[in-house]
């Protein structure tokens, strides 16, 4: 191979995260309860994060080594969840390759100028991602990892389609419409805004991968909004094209996005290890429709607000279902909402980790 | 009966809407090309209906008889669909019985003050909603209906999740966490908030049914958020109890959700005659899944964008998969978008209109 497959100091090389109970669940095998982290867990809705991050905007502060890195470890401390999940942005690659965006407080990113015909794509696709610019992740990265010993650090990476509709709407939107026009209006354009995304989020990926994550996850949050046959036709492939940047890598990958019960298989077959499954879905219907392949997910974050015993009777559920997999990974089925009281989150870890199987 | 039936001198008593193509596919009677309308077709893409409201806030339009009479008509006039579908807001029951509503332009409704506790929803259920206050829609009704001629008016009601989001949530929100974290946090309590929703929905609809609108539409536009076991237990029987109220008169009911793949026999099963499809699943797949029941949909609003062959090519396929149910009503399968070219929805019934079956 021509690639550079894991340095030999990588955790999941000499032996820190090869045999956590994230990894081999991941890997398929049924641990004796599941291993859990959340979705978002670092960030919003932690008390010390906000007080870090007062005054940094949002995108600086992934762009720090050490606060990035600071970020992703809090959670961790304080849950003793059983991943770290490194903080980034989806659009954090756009901003390395030279791409004018910004995250509105309140709002989330924003394009200085949105993509929405083919000579935009065009224009766009001359920004490339230089090895240079990396340099910030891959140091918060390293940092990370030294930090966290054996417990595992998860890449992360938003899929071609998501970051697609947030460069044609030009910001957030409900139904991604704009993005979804250019899908039909322009195949040829669509096909090149999607490669690039897909090459740019790969790189990404990859460089947090080769930094030391053990895991990595391609959060497709907007792929909902599709019907299968356009997922099938004109997104699929951009994944999959994303996820072969690293596949040399040997580390474990995660695909999950929300609203995606119909599309889970095919979410799967772009050729992953784990499938994340939102709350909408119970875990063995999930299984039924999925066949044998490990699930992460997907409590309900709305239980987080309610007593004790409903929420852990939800969280019982949750885990009996998720037994119908070949291995589970316990999360929430979406990410932490930004009012979630972390004390249910760490009670929540304490819960499972205390579980007789 | 001890309730009053549509009364003679109603559209589909004295032979006015009766035998339309709409009515007659709401009832089941293959129409030998698809009637069609649009959902949200009065309002915010109009030209004419934003001259119409300028400095007029929402609410006060809704509830200004002459006012919602012609916003309700304009797209009749302009595009020559099938149906006009009343000219309100989800919110308006609630501002009739006295809640404290206004709708933010650019946010959407906001309440004065959330639902939040036992206490809020004991509080809300004092307010009740008289009979002269639905005086501003009956009468709108009645003017719209006279001008209607045969063209069937469908009745607009929200449904009492949705409603019942915008309560509890006290405006706009994703995934309606609070409103779903009352649902498990406080069964009782969300019972008698579901009750209430239920009950004045209802009521909204009656008199609309009753004033001569031919059909009723109930909106749950929020329903996709749930899992199909929450919708079972916590939801399906307030939209039941909702229609309950409309039963006696004989109109066909319709019911219509957004994400709603995994719930649409559920929606069905409200007892309804007609289900409405989001553009996510096609014709023939929902078809499938709910068996001989007319269906209304989907065509996605993505396509209003793209060239008029991308457009028609998919407006075809629609119509081909529709022949999949008894009868069908081709509508798009989410509302009109503010930023949808008029035109081409002109366009898009003189099609329909002019095809040879």
């Amino acid at each position: 191979m021509c690639v550079p497959a894991l340095p030999a100091s990588h955790p999941l090389s000499d032996g820190r995260t090869a045999t956590s109970p994230l990894i081999r669940a991941y890997r398929g095998e049924r641990t004796a309860t599941p291993p859990v982290w959340f979705m978002r867990q670092a960030g919003r809705s932690l008390p010390e994060y906000r007080r870090l991050r007062e005054g940094i905007p949002m995108l600086d502060s992934c762009l720090d080594p050490a606060l990035a890195s600071e970020i992703t470890l809090q959670p961790v401390r304080r849950h003793q969840v059983d991943a770290a999940v490194f903080f980034s942005d989806i659009v954090i690659p756009l901003r390395l390759a030279g791409v004018d965006v910004e995250i509105e407080p309140g709002r989330g990113p924003v394009l200085g100028s949105p993509v929405r015909t083919a000579d935009d794509v065009a224009r766009l696709a001359e920004h490339r991602l230089a090895e240079e610019a990396l340099a910030p992740i891959t140091e918060a990265v390293r940092l990370t990892v030294d930090a966290l010993g054996s417990t595992p650090l998860i890449g992360f990476a938003g899929a071609p389609f998501t970051l697609a509709a947030y460069l044609v709407e030009g910001g957030p939107s409900k139904d991604h419409l704009r993005a979804r026009t250019l899908m039909h209006a322009d195949p040829d354009a669509w096909r090149a805004l999607m490669e690039w995304t897909a090459d740019l989020t790969g790189a990404f990926l990859r460089a947090q991968l080769l930094a030391g994550a053990s895991a990595g996850q391609l959060f497709d949050s907007w792929a909902g909004s599709l019907t299968r046959s356009d997922y099938l036709s004109s997104v699929q492939g951009a994944s999959r094209r994303a996820l072969d940047a690293v596949r040399d890598l040997g580390a474990p990958l995660v695909h999950f996005g929300v609203g995606t019960g119909e599309i889970l298989a095919d979410l799967r077959d772009v050729g992953v290890d784990v499938v994340g499954v939102d709350w909408r879905i119970p875990l063995d219907e999930a299984a039924r429709r999925l066949g044998p392949v490990p699930l992460q997910g997907n409590i309900d974050p709305a239980y987080l607000g309610a007593p004790w015993p409903v929420l852990e009777r939800h969280v019982r559920d949750v885990i009996e279902r998720g037994t119908a997999a070949p291995s589970h990974v316990l999360n929430l089925g979406h990410g932490v909402p930004p009012e979630a009281d972390p004390e249910v989150l760490t009670r929540l870890v304490r819960f499972v980790h205390e579980l007789t199987p």
